[in-house]
């Protein structure tokens, strides 16, 4: 049995790893804490919901391995004491998915609070970097909207598939738990409900991540909030290359992806949102649609899209099979 | 006071017409008639849901308009019928959309009932074919995503400031409305609520309507199904013509929509679907992003998308102010 | 034509009261204010949004009649402002409710502001006071809960038809729209949406308004928050006097709402939500079931329960047709 | 290991027991098959979708346990062919809830198909009948409103502490899953959606099994449609007893399920559903209103109102642990 840290453990993510590890037969959540130092988390409003001890380094410890779920800016300090102690660290926040401190920078809005642990990150879309993610000590968990975009998108550039000439458009729509659970404008239910709208058009901070990690400097993104709570969809839409067609990439994607266990290429169908919801896969499918080939991809944004994916890459940083507590499969 | 006929008055788009027409200072529905020949309609379930009567096609002499809410291929018989009585008609379904008899063919699966009158129906996307709806006997009420999708379209089109040799795309997602009042797996609660997915990739058969329209024989158009009633909103992905860029298309569809009473083009922000719910306007916002310009467009489908265009075009065929009965404006 | 102020114009309330005034045929909202003394109103985010004066009292010389939706303890300085230039006032909020100062300050934690002026305020359930709201000053609008639950209540009080010496239960369900427009962790999307709860049970404010108002001094009350915006539903459960069963009680409602424009008694089904959002109807059905009999009643909270019930009074204070500005119906 | 049947696998409860038998460490569902005889079933819509085999009672000599997801009437038989074959079978249909076969003819319309099987089944609320469920043959998995009512019901009658001469009043909320997956009028979207509504006032089958396992003959019980998939929360009324109030019945449910894992009893606070979803528990809060008491109990209509129940009750007629599978908590 392994023992691991979540820090930050009141938000979705924090909670999603929770419910994830009570599940898993090898790994135990033995320290719970919140992210803000300083912080004496209240207790909990209901029975089911976890005790949340204060922030305490020393406590780290006691595990072998720390997620850390907090928000962009807070999770340097933390991951270099875990690294001081020696321990496995995944980082679900923003800090470490950007290599290059300009662009962090310039998307974050401040300098990097600890740019030499940068050079050692590796950013986590496990099913590309499953050697280096086993050999890390610290993962990059990647974003929600990127994990949805790169698994279609990498075997298809890789393969020369996707004419770079023209625009990759990535068009994605999200529940609101990717928005956090802090009450605010953009989540009050008045706002979201029987509502739809796009936002950070040509803004959103993932842009810049999705860009650095397909080599497409002009791809396009733009994010929608749905009156959902998980899920994301995204429709891609690129031009193919000479020599291929939707027929061709759908091939070449259920050829890469025919033994992750958390991968499905779809022969004929759409992905919906209920297929992935609670569970760890991501469905693609591949339509043509006159000039363009339609890629769709379906992730829950809090599993495969953020804790999910951060266990899988711990499991691995630690060891233990790759699936182990991932498997239960989706639950609508 | 003018009268008008609703036929099909069961479904969404004859109860929206009913709601409309019941607030309109210069028509009434005299005339509620079923769509299905020899159908004995039921009695209302509840207290303020219409009576409607048999069809009988005597009873369109009562009127001076008839609005067809039929399934397509349904309405052609009925219009015939009324256009020999001398009223005008506004056909909501299909029958009259496509002016190539072989495109409607290919498009809806069988010969067309009445091609001798497709020479003279008008596409009544009202704000590019007013005079033509006012001086028109036959009026074939636009779809519901072309609407989106056109009215931020043609401006831009008819100014060259689009590159037509490069994919438009078009990203729309609906509430459920649009699939009408029947119940099916697609619209069951269970298969909707928290559930996000496209459909008809690649052949959805508003593809060839907006080809027509737009002259765009490549436009790319996607539909998502929405967890939501009422609402339709477009993410359209162009490239610029050279000298153009997001600014100079904002500023063409400002001027083009600028004395229009139900088209809005934002100076900031992005517009939301319930910003424009229960209303008759169309809400677009231009931004830019990476190599491409991204428009997107919001309507309620069953207003500006379907019922509300028609009395729009219905005011204009029969000499009635064009907003009358239209300008309460969107309630959420 | 008449003129009114709108104070308070930005929540939820105050924007209904904005869209009822825009289609009135005889009232203009002329003078449209925020209700926090010295605030500047932010401009509108949106383009259909209403664009809010600062707080000014002078500027209700130039009205006919004053609506408050302001936060409780906020409206009594207003209201006596407004009374003092000769103005009609209607208060949305809780202030002038409840005619026991000893009562308000249990129910709403504090003095209560303006003890003189309880005195002639009239409780504007406007079917069973309309004389007395016609001839008022000052009418202090219902709270939504209680409008669902009094309307079916009183005839059959009034006439005898419940024994008092059992308990009389409201079970009562509301959309979100009933706790505000500000964010908070009641309203997060995430905690309203596929969730259901009972809150303030045995403590709700509006209990002792109901039971002031129905001389049932034990009269038991439960809220529930629904996961939907608009609608709230009462499910009442009396105990028969001798003589009386469902069908006497459904005979009686009858014939007491038998001319009234707003109240629909059913003679078979239930009321649903849909039935009356955005319209200021109430729709009330009555059952048996076993011992007693279950009294079932639908209102939209923001219109019958707030701001269309307040125009109906307003309309009555100001010597207009009862019914201007309310008779749109339902539109789901 | 041990290996159970599914039979009328494609319905809710039917998808939901082979997502809890997935994550059973001692159960594997080994026969999946169709309830409908001579149905051939369709071939998965989804990657993750189970593959359904055709009825045939002859597989069931392949198995331990046979679960019955069918539509009451249509369980008898299937029953009777496996006890013939020596299984233990849970069916969670309604053919076996209700002892008297007089009321099952006048509540299910119909002579009982097999009287002689009613005298031996066991009505399998877990935590009231744990040890005739693990000596049964045959058990009837409770309906899920009355799960939700008897639980905290029982005790409390046990121990004389409510009034019986008072009227005992359950107003309960269901998600739309427990309509089943067939789309139909009532669970259109369209109906579903902003929606909120009472149904089968006084007449719903789930009233005679409430009044048969509680002894309380003229129980009251209201039934309405919430806007969810899951989960229902039921708030009851009632009268104490002398000598109890809010306070004793909490100490007397909280004693009574000290030691069950799967009810909890509310010290403050109220359930809610989104902390039962997905989950095999029962919340339960206990509070004074007036001169009644009310108790709220939330369930997940689809886990411990149905697949999670019979699961739990399977375990014990296999003699396994009784949680075994049903532990991971709930999950929104």
């Amino acid at each position: 049995m392994k023992h691991v840290a979540i820090v930050g453990a009141s938000g979705y993510t924090g909670r999603e790893l929770l419910r994830l590890c009570s599940r898993h037969p090898h790994l135990r959540a033995s320290v719970v804490m919140t992210a803000r130092p300083g912080a004496v988390p209240e207790a909990p409003a209901f029975p089911n919901e976890p005790v949340i001890d204060p922030l305490d380094h020393d406590r780290l410890t006691e595990v072998d391995g720390v997620f850390l779920c907090t928000p962009h800016g807070a999770a340097s300090e933390i991951a270099a004491a875990a690294l001081e102690r020696g321990k496995k660290v995944v980082d679900l926040s923003a800090d470490f998915r950007l290599r290059d401190p300009a662009v962090y920078a310039r998307t974050y809005g401040g300098e990097h609070p600890a740019p030499a642990l940068l050079a050692e990150a590796v950013y986590g879309l496990t099913e590309h970097r499953r050697d280096a993610v086993a050999a890390a000590r610290l993962c990059a968990n990647p974003g929600c909207y990127p994990t949805s975009i790169l698994l279609p998108l990498l075997p298809l550039l890789r393969a020369g598939a996707i004419d770079r000439s023209r625009p990759v458009i990535a068009d994605s729509a999200s529940g609101t738990s990717g928005a956090g659970k802090s009450p605010g404008e953009r989540t009050h239910f008045g706002n979201v409900h029987e509502n739809f709208c796009a936002y950070g058009v040509g803004s959103h901070r993932h842009a810049p991540e999705i860009r650095q990690e397909s080599g497409l400097p002009d791809l396009v993104f733009t994010p929608h909030l749905l009156p959902t709570f998980r899920g994301i969809l995204s429709t891609i839409y690129v031009s193919p290359a000479p020599g291929h067609d939707a027929g061709s990439m759908r091939d070449l994607l259920a050829a890469a992806y025919e033994s992750e266990p958390f991968v499905r290429v779809y022969a004929k169908g759409q992905p919906e949102l209920r297929c992935v919801q609670h569970g760890n896969e991501c469905h693609i499918a591949v339509a043509a649609s006159g000039p363009v080939v339609v890629i769709t991809s379906a992730i829950d944004n809090l599993v495969k899209g953020a804790s999910g994916q951060a266990l899988q890459n711990m499991n691995l940083m630690l060891g233990l099979p790759e699936t182990a507590g991932l498997t239960d499969g989706a639950a609508s």
